[in-house]
């Protein structure tokens, strides 16, 4: 790990601040929103520990496919760098999971009538071929709607091929548009026969880097398989190779295409993954503490840098940023998430082990680094003053105002099942689906400027959060013994 | 392959030109200069004739490596599509040639201090690591000078990693500027000790998808090995997977960068490739042909959409569009070369075959399908008049004129061994570094816009150049009885 001189000057500053005269001056909710501007303002221009951050974790770690050994030196890595740069209760909270790994061979070849090999790789919890692959006729689904409407039976002995349209949006929306493909594509191709499903990549780029992600397969109800899912082989191709196949068909006048799929995932049993968390210590222990969330898993693929390396360093450089303006009323906690992308696993197993331990408000980054555009809540109509006093905060970062309901990320399930304070912080997604789940997923993605401005808005917004000292929900006060502002 | 309806109404259109009244009405040399402008005008707004060949290659055949029973599918595949669109003397010719493949496993892992997969592809003429791969200490040089200045024998037991720092440039100079670490880093690396050499990918894109291309290892001159080179492993990583083990050196404080280091390729002997030509007959067979010249073959790893399928499609499309504005008075010949990327052996093999038959003039089209910019040639001060006749005909296209001296592509070795007359058609080259012996050289990288301007160009081109009765070169009267102009 590199250790980052500006953020050992920050953390002197940060103790200066706590116990000099200076936390004295700095001792009426004036002084204390110009620090904490000033410091949000100063990470827009020069931020450099969210970048230290991804940068690390990228490259000392690399991919971190949940439930494996990788995954467990990317959260070692994590706890050292959060133990290095001042958190406090840093642990890595650990649960069980079944674990998928993709396994070394990854072939889709097109066997007739026009011979050549496809970019393939295996979708999470796809199924083995065996090292002999399948072969057999591709029947090709423009979308998930034509593979329902497709005769039961129609498909046996085939591989089943879906295809989508999907663009890129601000938003990200499209992923809902287009994601069934990967999602229940699979399953539905075998309820109608199919011996495996290849799909076209749920993205927006035109490399040869699939995007893969998991499939979902039905857990049968009955029979010696009750209780865990039955997978057929399942992969995405690159949607350059998913137009070069539908080209095929064009112009194969009616011969079949026949493809050979070798796919060799392997199931490792059950495993340990774990979450990380770690806080900046709040002047009243006794307040709910603000959670800021994201993950640390990635898939296989890649090292995972806007997915979510760059989510993880966003959230421990605002919580930094804010101890670095004045040691906050409420504490500060990072929960960097174990196995989510193979189902919010650590998601699931924070929430259950925490579930009575009452949540002030969740945050969660994990949708690239570009750029913030949106501030949502989920109390605007029960705390319209917070709610419009932070989305004023951080107007000044291009950040709107919205009458959005917030529902928070796959990380945040804890404050769903609270039914907590929620407020998501939209980043620009237009280049999100080029990147998301492929190869490409690499740090050079990373726009530093927009990643400063994710630091920024970040700062800010927990900044006001952790200084609230009425329930952020409902703006009613907390009958709890309240420190002064500033005060001990 | 997909025939077009569009082919056939032209070559209908121009055996209509050929033979009927309307022949008649074109005879003076301003009626055919009018009916090629028109033929190049339209070629720009709507022609189908070069995507279409670029297209079903790039589907029907896919990769085709030098040597190899794609490439010869390939061949069969160009021969079938000239001779359904009217092309004549349509043949294979044939020759023997070394075959490197790259076999299926590419495998660099950095065993410590930060374990993680990099993605890697071995150039070509790389030496196989057998299947248990090598494993050594990484030795990082900024770019080739370095590697040279590196003492003898510094290497021995290393694996050799060179960097370079190229940036897209439109005329592709920076090829020159950073290829060397491509093409003779290996043998530069073996020569210090290195067992294996990985190189930063000689490209400008930032995707996970390493450039390939030939490396250069020296024949020994004497010894069990006399008479063929002696590689070493050698491999590409793609420029991010290349930035990240550069991090890592930075990263490391001292410790060694251990890497394994796996790559398969094989050599298969002796095997047959070829040359595909074809011609579209003139009116005196007595006049050297016009030479339009382009590759066939690709790397195994992409279909070689810009390279260069499109410049067969380009050339191929430009010769049926001069035929449709009437029976040219020279032989317009395509030479669709094999094994060019593997060191031109299908342009030498053609110049020796060929080289007592006059060539009048020599074009290639081999550098993607991006929009012509610039008019060379190698007889601006030979024949002046003809130089700037065809350039000035090409300037309604946002072509320049040019002092600079053509020197011709690859598979116009005929041209330069005959000291003959050669056109280059610069193309703009700012993104072709991105995709050139990548994956990512894919049928979607090309801009139909941009590739009917190259058509047009190329139309206009090798509509005034196979028109010409005197000598190309010098401007001198050829001293046969030619036909008038329109006549038969």
């Amino acid at each position: 790990m590199k250790k980052s001189f500006l953020t050992l000057t920050a953390l002197v500053t940060a103790c200066a601040v706590g116990s000099s005269p200076l936390a004295a001056q700095a001792s009426t909710a004036s002084d204390a929103a110009t620090a904490l501007k000033s410091v949000a303002d100063r990470a827009l221009a020069n931020d450099m520990l969210a970048w230290d951050f991804v940068e690390g974790i990228t490259t000392e770690v690399g991919p971190r496919q949940a439930g494996t050994e990788a995954e467990r030196r990317g959260r070692d890595w994590a706890m050292a760098w959060l133990r290095a740069h001042g958190f406090v209760n840093v642990a890595d909270e650990p649960f069980e999971m079944e674990t998928w790994v993709p396994g070394d061979i990854h072939r889709a070849e097109i066997v007739s009538p026009f011979p050549q090999p496809l970019v393939v790789q295996p979708l999470g919890g796809s199924a083995s071929t065996g090292l002999e692959g399948i072969t057999a006729e591709v029947v090709s689904f423009d979308n998930v709607a034509a593979l329902q409407a497709a005769p039961e039976g129609s498909l046996a002995g085939k591989i089943a091929y879906i295809s989508h349209a999907m663009t890129p949006t601000q938003d990200g929306s499209q992923y809902g548009f287009a994601g069934p493909a990967r999602w229940i594509g699979a399953q539905l191709a075998k309820d109608k026969g199919a011996l495996a499903t290849v799909i076209k990549s749920v993205g927006t780029d035109y490399h040869r880097n699939p995007h893969t992600g998991g499939t979902t397969f039905r857990t049968p109800e009955g029979g010696s398989d009750v209780g865990r899912p039955v997978p057929t082989p399942a992969g995405a191709l690159t949607l350059p190779d998913a137009a070069n196949l539908e080209r095929m068909f064009a112009r194969a006048d009616g011969r079949p295409i026949v493809m050979k799929l070798t796919l060799t995932p392997e199931n490792l049993g059950t495993t340990t993954s774990g979450n990380v968390v770690g806080e900046i210590a709040g002047r009243n222990p006794a307040l709910p503490p603000v959670l800021l969330a994201c993950h640390i898993d990635s898939w296989w693929n890649a090292p995972g840098a806007i997915d979510d390396g760059a989510g993880c360093g966003i959230v421990a450089a605002a919580a930094l940023n804010v101890a670095e303006s004045g040691k906050p009323l409420r504490t500060i906690r990072v929960l960097m998430a174990g196995a989510e992308e193979v189902g919010l696993l650590g998601s699931s197993a924070y929430s259950e082990a925490h579930i009575d331990e009452k949540i002030g408000v969740g945050l969660e980054s994990d949708f690239g680094a570009d750029r913030i555009w949106r501030f949502e809540s989920n109390f605007r109509e029960t705390n319209e003053h917070l709610h419009n006093r932070l989305a004023a905060s951080v107007a000044r970062f291009g950040v709107a105002n919205s009458d959005i309901v917030a529902r928070g990320g796959a990380d945040l399930n804890i404050s769903r099942d609270q039914g907590g304070a929620i407020i998501d912080l939209q980043q620009d997604g237009t280049r999100y689906f080029d990147l998301h789940h492929t190869p490409d997923d690499t740090l050079d993605k990373i726009d530093i400027v927009q990643l400063r401005q994710n630091v920024a808005v970040w700062t800010q917004v927990v900044g006001i959060l952790a200084n609230e000292p009425r329930a952020i929900q409902t703006g009613a006060p907390i009958p709890v013994g309240l420190p002064t502002m500033g005060g001990s």
